[in-house]
């Protein structure tokens, strides 16, 4: 019989609300964390997150009286990383500064693709078309998108996600970005491969 | 046997070449343009013009040596003034500046549709969330677009054009723009009609 030895946890909405506040723990699920630990289970936490690098997130969660480490965050920018270091691309990055970090390593010079990210502010008319122009000037326009989605809440209103941003470089260049992120299946098994537990468990 | 009687003319590409410095006349099409008026044609010019009210855009054609009245101009603001009138609608606009006299009469006041057009450096990220929110905070909400293009070349490069940001939208509401200027089918119609010649002639 197959038992469950492992779990992938949203963190948006189920550990915390998040706001410019920094965001408010939910009832009960630091305690619903420990236990989950206490009973030997192996714990991966899955998030779009890309407003912040993954050790600023591990350290805002654990502010928030949450017990997990950088290891145990499966995050976008990461599995981008690995994507673009597989296929030799080098990134001109249209995402959050707090972000950029995330690609310390990875060669930006003469850039061959487009990563996208929630870029907040950085989404100017001026950022959006120096993307789009890198794009369209490639001889076969590679954009990377992490995550499609189409909105979300912050404490002052609803914000455009950064799948809005994907759907109009999208349409302009006539490509199809490739989601790094949920709810893509690639990244899900990333999760699972960090946890070093099998689907079915 | 059916004559031609009237044509339609695109402006932009074919009598001039725009740019941020007002653009050049294309050689030869100023004469083209006598000798259509002179052979008893009627002449109805056709643009996805949005930057610019048709007055300001007729005074701009006829200092680059064009002989074209305002009645001769179909663009895609005065057909969505008509539309919004038509369904009692009150757009929000996100619109170029220079358009907004074009919708001087048309009441404002508690939107409920938006309005785009090709903004360009109104397309600032408050500006798009302001639209957004507007939108899918309506009961049925209502996008109404001045044309639906990609992309188009100034003299210092490339810019997004409306379509881009009409999908952004789309696709972070969940809904289908109403596409007012070309392609549209009933753009060119009414274009028909003011020209006074049926589709034939």
């Amino acid at each position: 019989a197959r038992a469950v030895r492992g779990l992938l946890l949203d963190v948006s909405g189920v550990l915390y609300d998040s706001g410019a506040d920094g965001g408010v723990p939910i009832a009960g699920s630091a305690e619903a964390l420990r236990r989950i630990k206490a009973a030997g289970l192996k714990l991966q936490l899955c998030t779009n997150e890309t407003q912040a690098t993954r050790e600023n997130f591990v350290k805002k969660l654990r502010a928030l009286g949450f017990d997990i480490s950088v290891a145990e965050v499966t995050a976008p920018a990461p599995a981008a990383c690995r994507l673009l270091k597989e296929r030799g691309l080098r990134p001109h990055l249209l995402v959050h500064d707090d972000l950029i970090p995330e690609f310390a390593e990875v060669d930006k010079t003469n850039p061959n693709c487009v990563v996208l990210g929630d870029a907040a502010e950085n989404f100017t008319y001026a950022n959006l078309n120096e993307a789009f122009r890198l794009l369209i000037g490639m001889e076969k326009p590679v954009l990377i998108s992490l995550g499609k989605g189409r909105y979300y809440k912050e404490t002052d209103g609803l914000k455009l996600d950064v799948g809005a941003y994907m759907k109009a470089l999208e349409y302009a260049c006539d490509v199809q970005a490739e989601v790094v992120g949920k709810p893509a299946k690639r990244f899900f098994e990333s999760a699972l491969a960090e946890l070093g537990v099998p689907p079915e468990q």
